[in-house]
């Protein structure tokens, strides 16, 4: 067997890093097939339900230049499939399809997300995907797709509808971690304690380019996805309609989920604001009551710092007493008047 | 009888729990039929304009099986069918229609909008509908829909008119109370009383959440609405054209009672922000008169408390009432002034 | 003759406080006609080019029903007649056209904008008219049609070209309330005097509101112009397009209007809020330049109040003098340099 | 002759003032014809490829009632014509096509734009031109048009494209006055003199006045100048497409221009509010320090102030030497250092 | 050889300048041809797979003037391609496709975009390009061409091809530029350091009038990639519709990165805002912590300033040195406390 992580066959010499798994389907069953890459694809032809499944990563140029040759791929395909930073895409040419998609990855230890790339080549009897940046478990597709040999039957348009679901239910996941995200991030917004909102501003803004992240993922698959689910896409089973709009309404939902951040975000960030402005009256106003309980004695202390000749009061006995006495009591009472207006 | 509430009949061993109410209607009215699901369902065929309703609640997978299994429901609609968390949307499949619709409900104490779920399954002489969560008062519905004979002789499509309208006419109850809600916000923002805003703009942030939910549950539902409203939709009556008409009418209006609440909350949000400007400048007018009516005395204090020798003043017997009285004069002077220019 | 507000003929003893106007339009004028309803229409639709126009006012759901079950009103269109609060819109049945129009009043004491309702139920020889909520000068529109036989020849149509014609103008006239308001607001957001500025984003906030209230009342309505403009509409002239073109022009006129005042109260809050910025850098300016004519000779005279034994200064004949010309001197050239600078 | 401006034909006696210009263009060239309007009209239709171009300047009902009558003018074209405040337009009737252009004038001196009234009656073989308020150079457009014999061969639609070409074009040399007017406010939100803010947020939104005023004269104009561009459009030739192209090419540049300055002026109210920001903590911060530079000799001053009899320091003779010169130093140490810290 | 730069052909006399290259192209390779224009274009037309391309900067009327008479260009492009300040656009004229592109240039030492304009002319068998400004490297794609003959074999739809694809690439290297540019802001913004943030909002607004900028170069050029990529456009081959579709992709992906851009502008602008009240925060309490510290002494001092004749303490030894470490025990506390509370 000429496919697979391990095999050593000729033209896998080179590649065997870069072809990450390699297998015929027939009637749904991995099956065994000749060695060359030609063969398996002329067998795979000829037995009508039966097609070649090649998952790559990473290819250079030279590596992917064969595998494009033999399956006869758009010269302008196999261009985007080597380059990454491509967007979300569904290109159809004459002897096959090709579809971008862009997995995200969520890292939970520094609350971001960041994007990788899934082209698949989808052709009568073939399938080929390549994977760029990690976060694409392409492996664990394949693996549930060989214990469903009712859906593998299908042929390519299964491959297809398997990818493109796992890849937006992921859209999903991040999502809710996202929203776990943002609850936290309220927290920190409207805490009493001033010293947690150093920094909210600039984590409201480095969340939003999450954010912006995610969108670039998943609204421009928004209308290949419509096309599958609605058009005519040939290479695409017309009864797998049913599934790709599935697939669209989930993402329509992961779509309409980012937007609600974005919006949400924005509202925070406002509201931080609006919270600084808060903090900034209550800290003036506490402030400046302070000031006033000292500005009162300094004041009296002043005025019986003056030099007259003629003051009575500095000659008594209780003067010195009475006047402390004073300046305590005007204290309290501005204290209590604070406390009562809200300003301590 | 095998369905109903209280039934024990063979296969509702294990629904008892699930299935809420199970009934074959004829002509509008309720009437008995064989106990097996099969049958009844042939029975309902077999007479042409009867159709079996059930109402399931939460079912399990295994819970729902038979029932989609003797209904033929695509696979697809009994996974969302299954699990809450939907939009709402129409969706056809070749035996039947699935609708999900998302209620709500508004708690009262907490100001809060909680979304449910509702799915109904249509077909040519059944009705199978699915509940997730409170608030869907689908039995208030059918009991209604029980005393209107000549609506329900209209079969499934009445079901679906039934408790659409009802899922809509509920939004706008709901949209009225948080528009309640908006006007107690307003008069919060626009206080007089700097204490009662300490948390306003956390509380115009969590209104703007409310919203953003309840537009989850009601922007989404305005196309299938439309699709029933003017587009042809198998498994429903085109006579009731004008009926969905009027309930995507009644949508469109709660819609943008929505969209208008969201727009307001930016507004009282922004004008919050401007409060609070106004706020502070009025503060550090006050603080800075009261500031200044003590900085004059214990500036004049400090000159007579100047150790020079030739300080004539000081011999004077009337020096020291002059300068209080002086003191005095200065603060009623400045407090007056500072009255008539509005800063105390 | 059984109809007129004052006619006390066989139906509309209930009536009499319902039916604001009734009549039978022959040719462009006003004719008798049978006492009984059913008879009137008869006659009406017997002479082929008569119609019949019945005017209501807020009728409760008994004193229309003879109405209804006489023309043959859809259910659904008279339920909405008999609730306030609907959408503007277009609705056409098998038997009539039923048109929902929001006139809007402007209290210039107020400052606020209501609506009210208008409903017109277009028959092939009927005009029902039923009015919600004051402000919709219907009783004026008829005078004027009754003058203008050659326009009520157009039978129906002409009526509800004249209606809507008449609330689609209103609606410019209060715009153009609303912009007066706008420039008075305007003054207050940049007026000098701060006063006048305590409650500006309070009446800014309920602008907005009332420019939402308007919009829901014009916006709506555009698409069922269209449609009378444009398209086919049964029981409307062909010949009438170019008139309710004129009218949607118009209506477009208002919205285009509305918005703009939407867009420039939102840069006025904004201006607002900036306003507010400048005006507390002048006062803390203003009160900072006051704080330190106060501040330096409060110091000057502390060192002056030390008891060192060896101040020479102390024990000369000048010290005191020229220490209090000192004071006034620094006090003056500070108030020069922040007089220069802008400060005060 | 009896048209042209200083005419004295037999129905120009009350119109001299109104009927600016009026003349027969036969083969492109400008004719004599008949004295009376109806028998002009008949030789420009009976030459065929002749017509007749009255330009009009705010005639009264009564002045254009000759006109419109000769010419079969729609009543409600008439209607608009008479009236100012029009939003531009393209209506098309039986006899005549019905044009409105809002030409803009820049005033230099006050920097405010306003907006006239343009309106074209375009039929078979004639144009009627109505002009209302200043600013549309239309007798400079016909001048022109004059001696291009070869463009006004065409006929009215050479009219009709010259006129809107000269307006377009206007609005663009406006477009980029008020980008000139933009730099200036960009130089006043951005000047390091804080007395040249005074005004900004009025000026700001002052400019977004205009450009609203603006926007009203040139958006609603994209779409007729698209039908003329690319629709069917009766009394105009299908070869002037490409010529109505570039004019709505030019529209639409406009309109982009205007778009841009819109945003721009948006960001430069904020920008103005962040800069009043910084502007105030700077105060703020060079506030504080002066007054810590004199709170800190005060505060020394009270200290060798008090009354103690054993304060050893105030017996020696270098004691108010050295403390006054630890007051400087540390002042001068304060000073630096707020220096370095750039709050000075 | 009569074109070329050095060419000193008939016509090329006063051309020399302004025709940077020109060439006839047969099979793909660059051949020889007449030295006269209409012989040249007659001699590519003859052979039928050959076409002339014309490259010329900034051409004067008279200059352009023989070349639009012997390609039979269209009057109204020929003006567009001789003034700058253009949209970019696709016009379809009877002899020819008029294409207009706006190249962006990144200065990087200004950090500022400026953009071009480059217009072609595609015919049956000629290319005529015309640039206005720098930043458009047409020589660049005349070589890679002349090195690709398979490719410019496809004739004057290679070229566009070729020079919109290197174009729209140049798009999405200036915007990684402007990203870069982005991320230093970005830590401008959040930088620790006041004094960094003096010019932001100023440096935030600066770079928003470039990306508008930008934005004016890449809109509007989306649909005419749309047309070439999905509709019929004569002179077009469509077998480059996948090519044009690549293109039309990028263009996409540009605009995306673009508009981005601006929204995390706009946001970054909010975050300064917020950023700035953060520090006044800060910077309020500070000063006020250490107001405090020096408010303290100043009252305690004033208070054994008063000249009371019996304050027993002014007569204990102990007084002085006590009231002294009164005054530094309670600034250490407070320092502590202020400390502890994060205001230092």
């Amino acid at each position: 067997m000429w496919w697979g992580r391990s095999a050593g066959g000729r033209w896998t010499g080179d590649n065997a890093r870069v072809i990450v798994d390699c297998a015929i389907y027939q009637n749904g069953c991995r099956t065994e097939g000749p060695e060359d890459l030609s063969d398996a694809l002329d067998a795979a032809r000829a037995s009508g339900d039966a097609f070649l499944w090649i998952g790559m990563y990473e290819p250079t140029e030279q590596e992917f230049e064969h595998v494009s040759r033999e399956f006869g791929l758009h010269k302008l395909a196999v261009e985007d499939a080597l380059t990454a930073h491509q967007r979300p895409k569904l290109e159809v040419y004459d002897d096959s399809l090709f579809v971008v998609l862009k997995p995200v990855m969520y890292d939970e230890a520094a609350d971001t997300v960041t994007t990788g790339e899934l082209m698949l080549f989808i052709g009568d009897s073939f399938v080929v995907t390549v994977r760029h940046g990690e976060g694409a478990a392409l492996a664990a597709v394949r693996r549930r797709l060989e214990h469903e040999p009712e859906v593998l039957r299908h042929g390519p348009t299964a491959v297809l509808y398997a990818v493109s679901d796992a890849v937006v239910d992921h859209y999903i996941e991040v999502a809710a971690e996202l929203q776990a995200d943002l609850e936290e991030l309220e927290a920190e917004v409207f805490s009493p304690n001033p010293s947690d909102s150093k920094n909210t501003a600039a984590r409201i803004y480095g969340f939003k380019r999450q954010v912006l992240e995610f969108r670039r993922a998943t609204n421009p698959l928004l209308q290949p996805m419509e096309r599958l689910a609605f058009g005519e896409v040939p290479f695409v089973h017309e009864h797998a309609q049913p599934f790709f709009r599935d697939v669209a309404d989930h993402l329509t939902r992961a779509s309409e989920y980012i937007d609600g951040l974005d919006r949400l975000l924005s509202d925070a960030l406002a509201a931080h604001l609006a919270q600084m402005g808060v903090r900034q009256n209550d800290d003036v106003r506490k402030i400046s009551a302070w000031a006033a309980m000292a500005a009162v004695p300094t004041m009296v202390a002043g005025i019986y710092g003056m030099n007259f000749e003629h003051m009575p009061e500095l000659r008594q006995v209780w003067g010195y007493p009475v006047v402390v006495a004073v300046m305590v009591g005007i204290c309290l009472g501005l204290h209590r008047m604070f406390k009562r207006r809200g300003w301590l």
